[in-house]
């Protein structure tokens, strides 16, 4: 941690990053980053490109882990609910990392008027999984909010992702299997290619829980499925890869 | 055995199917039923309905396995290769099943046209994986037609299956990764909505080499990816699922 000193509000509480001494502002009451987002990170990787924008980006999990990942000069991170946001920007200056990542509140939806169309290599995107707002309880909750197609369904990630990203430019997600085909189906109306899948299995004899997706803007048809991602090798013991991804 | 005493021609040979004493006419200088073929008719399993269809059926591997796993009352196998039908249809008396399974030589492209509309239950298909055509040297050989989109495209699949099949009827389709979004996206595009999805893995740390894809004609969105098929649990040792797929 080189950043600057930063207030924590109530329930806050700040997380080491188990990387390169990065750490995060949650708040437990609110939505906390999941393993999906650390996933995404290391299936993107080392990806290359000046300009990367995390839409959805909640508390800043994506942008501050890429930080420190890749190479890219400008990592945006756009976030519409302004208490995540603000959590995120205080994580961003915490980290002293405010000179490559910025957290800019605004709504998905709109991303593509608030950015110049073809303006970015790398466009990342841990959304809402589920469909519709069934059972939902309170659906202005963080939670709802994060896990809720309430604000933004998956039809305007592919549309403003398309508009963002530069030609061959890449978009990495993840998502839920059982959406998949749907997933496939939209990327290519919007001239996404989907050229990389890796499903994420609990354990080596489970269904998968997770499908990390790289598509690229104009891409060939033609892709990769890679070998599975197991998560666990036995009760709560991680398996090598995920256990070096985390930092272990 | 129970069916009638037929004639080889030469270099034919008859193999057992390790299962209800089913055997099957090959040429081993033709094509001859891969492990693709088997895996199908597992990942169908028992399927019910009345009237099943099998495009491209080769020398009848699909419909003679599937006779013995479900109760289907017809089973048609549809093979453009003359020598190939003939096999099959050869088979079918050799096996003394030919009250239930039918092998007609015809084109897949005009599929709909042989046969009413919406009159099957179960189409299956294990089609020819390659696209185009390079690097064929033969391109008129039985080889070369089984593996490569040369008589017909996948598309050509996808219309003729949706023409044919039931509403709610199931399509059952072996393939490869690579081609696992075009898939999807002609399948949706026909209205045959991509359920079930399993991958093959030879071994559990390698990429997928196959895919096992049910449709339903006019289903929901919403899928289900199972858990993984592996192959081998070591070198030329298979796993116990697939040995007892193969009756061993």
């Amino acid at each position: 941690m080189t950043g600057e000193r930063i207030t924590l509000k109530e329930n806050e509480r700040i997380d080491d990053l188990q990387r390169n001494n990065l750490v995060i502002i949650q708040n437990p009451g609110g939505f906390c980053f999941g393993m999906d987002a650390v996933l995404l990170t290391g299936f993107a990787g080392e990806v290359k490109g000046e300009r990367l924008l995390d839409l959805g980006t909640g508390t800043g999990i994506i942008p501050i882990l890429m930080s420190a990942k890749t190479e890219c000069s400008k990592l945006i991170g756009l976030e519409i609910q302004k208490e995540s946001a603000d959590m995120a920007s205080r994580s961003v200056r915490l980290n002293g990392i405010g000179d490559r990542v910025e957290i800019i509140e605004g709504d998905i939806k709109k991303a593509d008027e608030l950015f110049p169309l073809s303006s970015f290599d790398v466009i990342t995107c841990n959304p809402p999984y589920m469909i519709g707002k069934h059972g939902i309880v309170n659906p202005e909750s963080p939670k709802a909010i994060a896990r809720h197609e309430i604000l933004c369904e998956f039809e305007d990630i592919a549309r403003v992702s398309a508009g963002l990203l530069k030609p061959g430019g890449k978009l990495f997600l993840v998502h839920r299997p059982f959406r998949l085909s749907e997933i496939f189906v939209t990327l290519t109306k919007y001239g996404l290619e989907p050229k990389r899948l890796r499903l994420v299995y609990p354990f080596a004899d489970h269904e998968p829980n997770m499908a990390l997706i790289e598509a690229v803007r104009g891409g060939k048809k033609r892709m990769t499925v890679e070998k599975p991602l197991i998560i666990f090798k036995e009760k709560d013991v991680y398996t090598d890869e995920v256990a070096t991804l985390y930092g272990f």
